[in-house]
């Protein structure tokens, strides 16, 4: 608003200097709105005029406003109403967002992992942390290829809305992939989703409910602990050990009646486990007994580097209670952001619903190359050369691990899947080699992140995907050094007093 | 599990037919899970052989095996376990999906709108309801051009994981354009959506707890109703007037204390109003006062066919509670799937933290090749190329309703946006038009589905974006037949006794 209306009536007096007099009426107008962020004042020479002041009031009048925060001047384009907000300053109203914000579920492990984020200063840092497939293998020149020579045959209409299940040639396509994995499923018992970080998210969302138990192994996927214990499920974890432990599971459904158990049955994140063809059997029929859904969850298996993994627990299932998740993530490239699920019609129809709310349908343009993609027989050549490199980038950290560490860490090698999961033998924790070798320049995650509840600090995840066979060994030669400065500081007890807080 | 081991001590007695007694044991095996789906069963000469009975009688247990749903028989291929889920006979465990579900709030217009989509079986059916731009002018061969041009420039890194806020040159592309709108925000305050719908989810996750309230305007996008109130929020209605009804909103406010106005300003959906420059600099200050958050959802201010729309709220706001979210599927194509939102940095921090959880981030190539787009200039061009396609669609679209309808229906002609908001004059209902309407080949929304409780049923959607001029014409032709058909039917006045169940 012209400021020249909204002074119209204004006379100063003699109660204090003029120039405060100014820049408290401006003030005013602005913290009730009526002069507007951006807003351009008028010249000080125009100001002077308006109040019949001289015109150094006029200028001690917006330097007074200028360093409140109220205003900025530029030199040669004028004074601004200032965005006071983003400046620090605000007006007599400001929105009380924190307090405003649902109760947020934190997981101990949020900080932790925000911390190693911002610690990430070394330059040349070698990142053995996130378990991601390595760029210079994304098949992004095929698809490059794919989008070219199929443009011309390309509906404007596959760019609008689709059904929120998914691009349906997409949906087909796995269908029939699926059947050769033994699951054998109807298009209509698929939902592609943006990820299938999304299928945890949604899955949870239609069936858990504040207080209902999630069964989980222990240690799992970070993301989705962090998923269950948002929407205020109660965790409970299978330890993990040589073999399935089917009876802990079976005291565990008679004892609280668990919703859901979320599993990743083959080369699991972050230990590489597999459960067994037999044990899969038995824990399908004592989880059809109990009618408990299990929600498989299958990134990694076609990524193997032996023998073929066992039939996933989907294709064994005959009584409707598995939900199966799987990703091109970990195969392709996470930027394709698809992932889908299998599961009974009622539970698809009822995930439909709620992803509609999410985000309508996942991105065509994906859905649209990736069916192409896996038509022309793309996924199977990729999947056998990616197997062949990650293989020896295994075979190198392993080795390299023994030859530094000797008996300071054991782990086991795994058969498939990104990752070795260590445990150091002494009584060193991996939270502080992990502030070490930040030092030394390589990263990796502690084991709590894993855990729902936090236990003993001696595990670490450290993933050979990522890196060539140097850089991996120069990272285990990074980790070693850390190790060895963390073992030289003087041994400290952490205290666990915990005082009253008063 | 081989069946001969199965079956190794078992002895058939004399009770009931071999045929029978054979079959009941390969049921309860097949039931208790020892022989799974999918698995091969010995040929009828091996059947026999191992129960020491005749090729008939062996034949006769699978027949009636393969009766019950428990086998199927493939010439020439063998005997398998059949998928007894999928052809509808279960075992004796089955999982009660649809009593494991959470109870879900359903919108009366749900299965409308399915019944809606169902009737669509006329094949030259000319769609007058969903508000999508017309398919002929996705701009696919300029993201093709793009796509192509900047390949070899890309870095594999980009289809890796980004972060949850999304690509950072989008992010800062859309700061700056925001800035030519007068909304100054940091590239830090900007959250890349997988559409808009995304962020009014998001939105409604962070803040709404059963039974808090939340304001709208009548009428209004339905996928906003369902969102808020699958949260189990209250939803209040701000009626639709010639002036924004402030003295009604501050009514609420008082009285009901809601945490969120959501609000389309600019050409809402479905009505095409406009709150005007003066009105929202009130709304602002009235906001502020009571620090309630509003949701401003800003699809369509850029496809305007007369005068540049007012500013938005956003642009406004000196409290900074003014939630500002916009897409590119209006505009651009909706299989984008991409959308954002620019709020207070508190808020956007916990919107981070539950996006991750819903997809981690949103679809990489998308981003980059939208990034491209805005940066060569192709946004500005496009938006005037479909300002003056949509405008002259519009005017066709009203003089075809003028001179078919007459007096029968009012509307106001939109200054912007996708739809006609139609009133009919006479006591007819909406809903039963469509049913008409679907017979004569043509589909709109009934006004219903924009209302958070239904009300009289005279009002309607349609949408003018994507048929061209012969089309809407027809189409409009067609909407007359149906309501002149409707008009010849009995008329009758729906029961309103609703009878007790017992």
């Amino acid at each position: 608003m012209d400021i020249s209306k909204l002074i119209a009536n204004t006379k100063l007096d003699t109660s204090s200097p003029y120039y405060l007099q100014i820049a408290s009426l401006i003030k005013a107008k602005i913290d009730d709105g009526s002069l507007t962020v951006g807003e351009r004042l008028p010249a000080e020479r125009e100001l002077a005029l308006l109040f019949q002041v001289s015109r150094t009031t006029a200028i001690n009048a917006y330097r007074h406003l200028e360093k409140d925060g109220y205003i900025s001047i530029k030199n040669g384009s004028g004074t601004y109403v200032s965005d006071r907000y983003i400046l620090g300053n605000r007006s007599n109203y400001e929105m009380p967002w924190p307090q405003l914000l649902k109760p947020y579920m934190q997981s101990s492990m949020s900080s932790l992992m925000s911390e190693l984020m911002v610690s990430n200063v070394l330059e040349d840092k070698i990142s053995l942390d996130a378990g991601m497939p390595d760029p210079n293998f994304y098949p992004v020149h095929t698809f490059s290829k794919l989008y070219l020579d199929n443009l011309s045959a390309l509906d404007p209409k596959d760019f609008g809305h689709i059904p929120i299940h998914g691009y349906e040639p997409l949906r087909n396509r796995i269908t029939q992939m699926l059947a050769l994995e033994g699951i054998r499923c109807h298009a209509d018992e698929v939902v592609i989703l943006s990820g299938s970080q999304q299928g945890l998210y949604l899955t949870a969302r239609v069936l858990i409910e504040p207080g209902d138990y999630v069964i989980i192994q222990e240690p799992t996927y970070l993301g989705a602990i962090q998923v269950f214990q948002s929407l205020g499920a109660r965790v409970l974890s299978l330890p993990q050990r040589e073999h399935f432990p089917l009876e802990i599971l079976e005291d565990y459904l008679a004892r609280y009646r668990p919703k859901l158990m979320y599993c990743i049955p083959t080369f699991q994140n972050p230990n590489g486990a597999i459960i067994k063809a037999g044990e899969r059997k038995q824990l399908i029929q004592l989880s059809a007994r109990y009618r408990l859904a299990i929600l498989e969850d299958d990134p990694y298996s076609s990524i193997y580097y032996e023998d073929i993994p066992p039939m996933s627990l989907k294709s064994l299932d005959d009584y409707g209670g598995v939900i199966y998740l799987s990703t091109f993530s970990k195969t392709l490239m996470p930027g394709l952001r698809l992932g889908y699920m299998v599961a009974h019609p009622s539970l698809i129809n009822r995930i439909i619903l709620e992803k509609q709310y999410v985000d309508l349908h996942s991105n065509n343009i994906s859905q649209w190359l990736l069916d192409l993609f896996i038509k022309e027989g793309h996924l199977g050549e990729h999947l056998t050369k990616i197997r062949g490199i990650y293989k020896n980038r295994r075979d190198v950290m392993a080795d390299a691990l023994n030859l530094s560490f000797k008996s300071k860490l054991s782990f086991h090698i795994p058969q498939g899947g990104f990752y070795i999961w260590c445990r150091i033998n002494e009584s060193l924790s991996s939270k502080k080699l992990l502030q070490e070798a930040l030092k030394t320049g390589v990263s990796f995650i502690p084991g709590e992140a894993f855990y729902a509840a936090p236990g003993e600090d001696r595990e670490f995840r450290l993933c050979f995907s990522q890196h060539d066979e140097k850089v991996i060994s120069e990272g285990i030669n990074r980790l070693e050094k850390a190790m060895e400065k963390l073992k030289k500081k003087p041994f400290s007890i952490p205290k666990r007093e915990i005082k009253p807080m008063i």
